[in-house]
């Protein structure tokens, strides 16, 4: 599946918050601009510059804005100081920058054309795969951020830690999606369950769950050793998440969700195909075999007609229901009610979402 | 420039390191098909393991077994335990794991044919625009094999940092060299010396003459900071080399560097052409602006030509003296005879190479 710009936690951060973090947007910037360890001409600065708001900038930040809401729940506080609320930021921010690394080069791999309504920025005249480098550079801002601001700190190394960790993981369920849509002849006996979550899990719930929490954790002075629980927690969130958009993809109303789903076209190992080849008989999975991965607008609706006559819609809701309540059973087994409070809110952020 | 594999360290390691090198080059790729940090499968076990002979070996390892050849002048042993070469030869093939990983992008991004002597990684059949992900998983390795082998040490920080840093400066240097040679409309006002040397500072002498010193240094306990002068140094000879590299590319014997230099057809910034733009009068100018960039023989025996009547070989011959002295001298400024030891046996084994 192609990585999702989608909302991870609709409606987090109040105006005050969203100010806050653009502002210290523009200082991380200028910090970047001006980092000693290179000496920029004037050309190579106007590309940085550029690039980076071409590529952190026009999403929706939630994954960013999150580090900020979690850290002020775990801290039981409305109202952070200014340092506090500089760090929480600054870490939302790396967030953000990890996410554009991401998506720069996911884009190229697809072939993408766009991304936040603009061309992608490969397709930008005169950057082509100078994107490549772009994208190195955008996952280099993050060391530099951390080393200029959190060097000294106790948990330093643990933030590096942390985003390795995170960036290991989500580059290794990127292998395990590209190899398993695109290598060799089109195969869908290749895709299961157990294939789906890997790749979901690895790719997108790692980054997109854990991290923001844990980044929050660790500025709350917190050892992530003792939350393993917790990120098991937010995994499972983010792979329910990413079902959710599978389902959307086929089953959400284009006009609101703004986009239209092209999974079926793309060949993807979407949960709703997963579904489907669990259910069919041997003439439905031939229906599968010889119409998934076709742009033929009559093989995609043949495919739709299975998956109508296989009730995924109900399959999906059932899965919903059964995943609210499982997350819901395991959140208040937290001994933490900061921790239960972190959590409930993102789930009641993404549960039964339309868009 | 394109990124050199080349010859940094003529005959460093005895056969004895070499052997040890590389069992343990078997013993990190083992741990990294078992990372637990990720759930693999048989085919993505199988392309890693693939995937990462294929890139970080077939090189000369200079650059890894420098590390081991520096830290032993600078403990003063011929012998080292075994837990110590254990740990060198570590930081030795995170090294070669970096090179790996410059190498497996810029080869995309240069559009190149061939490395090493065999198709670039992502001209394999069913590899592709993958190599980009297949990249970045060959820099994660590199903080894998460091959190599981220094995590604790008390220049683990160090480590990470140096690493991160070196990894920025390369980057930015590629950004330079893209956006100078690739951007726009070929535009030979733009090269001049104060460009080259910034390119070939960052892109190619950090990593390749300044890391190997740099982790021996953090593993024999040495504070970095206390280094300026070896760092300025190190990165002095690392672009006395690139500059032998771009007159070895044009009055070098193919047959005995080992390959055909194409600079002038592929429109580099070398050393030659800036020094040819700066001794030029109108006349010739004219002849490097219509002749240089272009793969026509005609074209290139033009400026070759240029080159002799501008006696570039004789300015070149001028430089590497000058180069040699000047660094003699810095280095027997330095108060550490360990230290003079390790950069004399880095310059005596690229001074006056002639492949």
């Amino acid at each position: 599946m192609a990585t999702a710009e989608v909302v991870v936690a609709n409606g987090s951060g109040g105006a005050d918050t969203k100010a806050a973090f653009k502002e210290i947007y523009r200082k991380l910037k200028e910090e970047m601009l001006e980092d000693p360890a290179f000496e920029f001409t004037d050309e190579s600065l106007q590309w940085i510059d550029r690039m980076v708001d071409y590529n952190v900038l026009g999403g929706k930040c939630n994954r960013g804005l999150s580090v900020i809401d979690s850290y002020k729940i775990l801290k039981g506080v409305d109202v952070l100081s200014k340092e506090e609320t500089f760090l929480a930021c600054t870490l939302g921010w790396c967030i953000e920058w990890l996410q554009a690394y991401f998506l720069v080069l996911d884009d190229i791999m697809d072939n993408s054309q766009t991304r936040r309504g603009q061309p992608c920025w490969f397709r930008v005249p005169q950057v082509g795969l100078i994107a490549v480098n772009d994208g190195i550079i955008l996952r280099n801002h993050i060391s530099r951020i951390l080393q200029r601001h959190f060097k000294g700190k106790p948990y330093y190394v643990d933030l590096i830690d942390l985003f390795n960790e995170v960036e290991f993981k989500t580059a290794s369920g990127q292998l395990l999606d590209l190899i398993t849509t695109h290598e060799g002849e089109k195969d869908l006996t290749k895709y299961n369950l157990t294939v789906h979550r890997r790749i979901v899990q690895y790719k997108t719930a790692y980054y997109s769950f854990y991290l923001p929490v844990a980044c929050a954790l660790l500025l709350a002075g917190e050892n992530l050793d003792n939350f393993g629980d917790v990120k098991n927690i937010l995994v499972e969130m983010g792979t329910y998440f990413q079902v959710q958009d599978d389902y959307l993809d086929c089953f959400g109303d284009p006009e609101f969700i703004g986009k239209i789903g092209t999974d079926i076209e793309d060949y993807k190992c979407s949960w709703l195909v997963v579904q489907a080849l669990e259910r069919a008989d041997e003439n439905q999975k031939s229906i599968l075999f010889e119409n998934y991965g076709k742009s033929d607008p009559a093989c995609v609706a043949k495919v739709k007609d299975l998956y109508k006559e296989l009730k995924l819609e109900e399959v999906f809701h059932e899965y919903e229901r059964e995943s609210y309540n499982k997350l819901i059973a395991d959140i208040e087994a937290q001994p933490s009610t900061a921790v239960q409070t972190v959590l409930k809110s993102f789930l009641h952020k993404i549960y039964k979402r339309d868009k």
